[in-house]
């Protein structure tokens, strides 16, 4: 996630340079090309590339609004990890203690903190990073057993769900704090599923592809309606034009995948340091892991 | 699914050929009738054909806005049941199992596997492609019983709901438990309804049909016009023109049915064999079947 | 519901008739005024009319977006309908059947079927055509009782609330089952207060008779232009442009009440019928009724 | 809620006669400054203008995007008021009706009519306008608590969980009846509070005011821009753009505030209607009130 | 939230000033250059700008609805926790209360009074203005408690769950009632974490950036393109046009982040007013606040 709302001119170029040079030798190439062969034969109408344009405004426009909603499906989700987290923690703590009994006690507190390593393991298998930090939440057993099945996380919920019937059979907790804990147990799962699909579901690429093609036709057209009317300063006006255009293109593209591991993308390292603090601290233990810090001086947090 | 964010220019090619050769045939059509017969009658304001163009933008922008939409809400159809199928296999294996009842134990496993008839079947019927893969989880009674019904996943949840009423009636399960697992067989008909909902709502054909007609009088118009101005010139500007369109077009026609058969479809194949995945390792089973592979060479997947 | 993607010219002459006399009738009126009365005094510049058009275009897009939300909308309640009709079939027949009791058996049943009366009924009540179909599923009794009141299908299902207290009452039922029962009642009554909803509230009339006229503005206006640069020709190519603004905004008004009994609205004779196909398959009683058939050679289902 | 869709030129133009008036006068003046100071110096390109028309029309289609889905979200709300209010009269009459208790059934009677008392004093607390209607559904004692307070329907609404509470603490209905009892309680509040939030929450002014100042802006350069070429008839022909500008924001505006006492807001004396004329029947009382008639001869129904 | 719905010139003036003297400065150096140095060398087409803005109206629009979008998800749950918070307080007060047993109904009370910290210290974190309002409602110890934790709102909704299940325990309320009060406290947990989560998501600022950058492109290459045809004359009309762009982009902005203290912002001290004298007036105890009274002549509320 960004922070900052002023991007320096270096940020820019360091965002934008691919997509300049490429602009730049384009509309250079189109300039001769039309200054030395075509100026005599075609001379377009400037209303006919002006349709172009705004139609192809509106299919970037239909990209980006697109790429937002899954952004902000992708943040909805992971915050209702946050608040499930918080309601599971709390619920477990009152809900599943019997007083005075040591041993449902310590099983209580080990299931508060798998669901950390629930949490985390989910991050690492989004981000498809290797991370083995969701480990020290588990016990040497649980490690091997969650390991040999293909989708971490979900394994984690199964054993929330055994012990959760566990402490249910032995009375620790009857049927009405059996339904609340068990639809938490349901919530996570359906965040999971939730992220997995916005993860696994590729947005359709032939609206990405072809709006790029179509907008590289329109630079095209556009500096060549410019170098009848404006000769070489059709050159930085169409980079202006293909900037405009290109630039707007690429935001959509950048929010198209929330849960990569990229400065656009959702902050899941922070969200999920959220999540541990409020546990430990509702646990009372220590230490307390600090928040995530931003990188870059600033600029963006993970 | 389309996995490819860059299509090679002959994928392109087999996408729109047709498009393509309507299109510049209509150019060449009409420029000929424009340089012999209309030149000297008609000479049509270019701003006039611009607004045609900028509200044909509108009226695409619009179909295709609703076709994402539809094609969005059944890939999240499909991720509620990968959630519920999850929570299912989770719940019944651990919330209904009497200890050290093996009847039990066998019903309960077998209702778990029935879940997985349950989804391969919808996936059959809402492709329409004959396919008996769904046997393999039931008995040759069950198999029977429901292939005398016209919606065999329908049938199959009546008979989950005639088991875990069983299950319950013999004191398996308690209340508590039993609204848990028959919230989850409503919600797994809610989503076999949802299917079944998008699958045979035809999308307005009025909207369809005018918009590709109000595409051809644009690049009709617009090929008149251009003519005017640049000769044959127009016959390959009047084909760009419309491949923009027609593409942008057709691009939503293809999201429009997302669980027909082909490449830009919702993967079914690929989400019912996670599912599969998923539940068989929950029970601890052999062999677990392997994901479903990419096909063409990882351009799609089904 | 429109089943067929392409029309012959012939239905589009019968779904447009009207419009393009009119449309034909007003160009050439401004056609012969311009020519013989104002040719001289005004010749409006091209692009203050491509602005009308452009925005008359935006216009008739927020009137489409809602139109077609309006129309889906339904299409989900009946959905929804279809669901929790399987649901409430499924759940009374297993769930309320103390087994080797006749007598509740018989009551079951009957409020298995008269859920088809609630369906029946309220699909006759948004349609507005009279039609006794639903009092097969009913006695005489209750067909007398439920037509002395103002809304048939909320009179059912009062009583299916009084039936299902009785089964509470006498024990067939424990409280568990009585939750989920009964909120498959409540999910019904919102289903049907969510049809009246679109059934009685007006879309703003103002919205569509105001977007009727700037319609007609337009025409005039683009006629008027059109007729300065191409004389005569101004009347086919203001037909098109008329055509395609009042065409697209047809479009949008015919789905705007979802329920009435017209080719685009939503097909509840064939959703109804779905419903009783199941609920009949699932009680294993004979006849089945038959699908509902598209009408004038599968050109729309109704 | 305007029933009739087509309008009269008097209903026009009484719902825009300032609007007409003051671009009538504005165009003129526009024109005459034009014709006898600037015409020398300002002859703004077309273009330049027809994009600050375009640009205003979205803003325009923004503003009315919004406020219809206020007005739409109100009559959701409203909608749902009606289905919680059969669901509230259904299950407290038949579930909470002890046989042959008839204190517990004049209790139970009178929980229902009160709920009606709820429905009007929210409907009067919306319009906020002053209205003793609701007090027929109370007790003298009732009516004097309630005023007493801030916000009557609240107070009502404190006075039925109070009862539900007694109705559960005698007895006379069990924990399951009560979960369903109070989640309709629940629902209620909830509706309550999402008509205040849509009453209470102001539609950013800066977005409505600026849009206006822009048509404004809009109106006196495309005049300007007309006088030169078409002279006095840029009066006209200014008026209509207007026209087509403001009184589409108009539209917009006016569905703003649904709650508001006016022909275009949301029909609450005929919802409220609905829901005792529902109330009485299903409690087989008499006299049955009489639904709301539309006024003026059939234009709209409040 | 601004209350008015005109504004005079001066609060115009003073919401504007900066970005009116940056594009007169902007406007007056273009038109120098222009007439001085490139007059000769550029003449850009004007249908080309047009395209330009028209693509940058939409992008603003794009932005505006998102923050709009922002804005109004932001009021949404702060009404739902208005509706939770009556419900909370009308459940405690009736449901929690075991008549004849003072030392229960003080708990209870102060459970009650709790929750109105809850909500004072949510608002207080929520605009990160230091705030001790919220700790009239807590007892010294509580206090203590709650500052050692990173969270307050979330630390004070552990304690009402730890207060819960001691209610529970002492048989005080029974499952049924659990059930409805511990989904209450679920509500507000969710309600708490989605506040967060408008609060610290940023809007992703490549689009805010780039749209100003953009707005500038426009308004220079406008002023540019005028200059040429009315002289100084581009000037005032060249800040018209960015008036109009950069206040709607403004707009935008204001709403983007909706709990600021800033007068667009939602009115978190009158909404979290108006919850006090609810809870207050429901326990019938006195003082009663008064509501929150508007600033600045009633131009806004906080």
């Amino acid at each position: 996630m960004l922070l900052k709302h002023h991007l320096s001119l270096k940020q820019i170029f360091s965002f934008t340079w691919k997509v300049d040079l490429m602009l730049l030798g384009c509309c250079t190439l189109v300039y001769l090309l039309d200054t030395y062969w075509l100026a005599a034969h075609v001379s377009i109408p400037v209303a006919v590339s002006a349709v172009l344009g705004t139609a192809i405004a509106f299919f970037i426009g239909f990209n980006n609004n697109q790429a937002y909603d899954r952004w902000w499906e992708a943040r909805k989700i992971w915050g209702a990890l946050v608040n499930d987290s918080r309601s599971w923690g709390r619920s477990m703590l009152y809900y599943a203690t019997a007083p005075g009994n040591p041993a449902t006690q310590a099983v209580v507190r080990h299931m508060i903190y798998r669901h950390l390593a629930f949490i985390t393991s989910l991050k690492t298998s989004l981000r498809k990073r290797p991370d083995e930090y969701y480990t020290r939440y588990l016990t040497q057993e649980e490690i091997a057993e969650v390991q040999k099945q293909s989708n971490i996380p979900n394994a984690l919920l199964n054993m929330q769900t055994r012990d959760l019937e566990q402490l249910r059979e032995s009375g620790v907790i009857d049927g009405f704090r059996f339904i609340e804990l068990n639809q938490l147990i349901v919530r996570h799962c359906d965040s999971m599923g939730q992220s997995e699909r916005i993860k696994n579901t590729v947005f359709p690429p032939s609206y990405v592809y072809f709006t790029q093609v179509f907008i590289w036709f329109y630079v095209i057209m556009n500096t060549l309606m410019m170098t009848e009317s404006i000769g070489a300063w059709a050159i930085p006006f169409g980079w202006m034009f293909g900037f405009v255009f290109h630039v707007t293109h690429l935001n959509g593209i950048t929010l198209m995948n929330p849960f990569e591991f990229q400065p656009l993308g959702i902050p899941l390292d922070n969200i999920a340091r959220t999540i541990e603090i409020n546990t430990i601290e509702l646990l009372g233990d220590e230490p307390v892991p600090a928040p995530v810090q931003p990188r870059l001086d600033g600029l963006y947090v993970m």
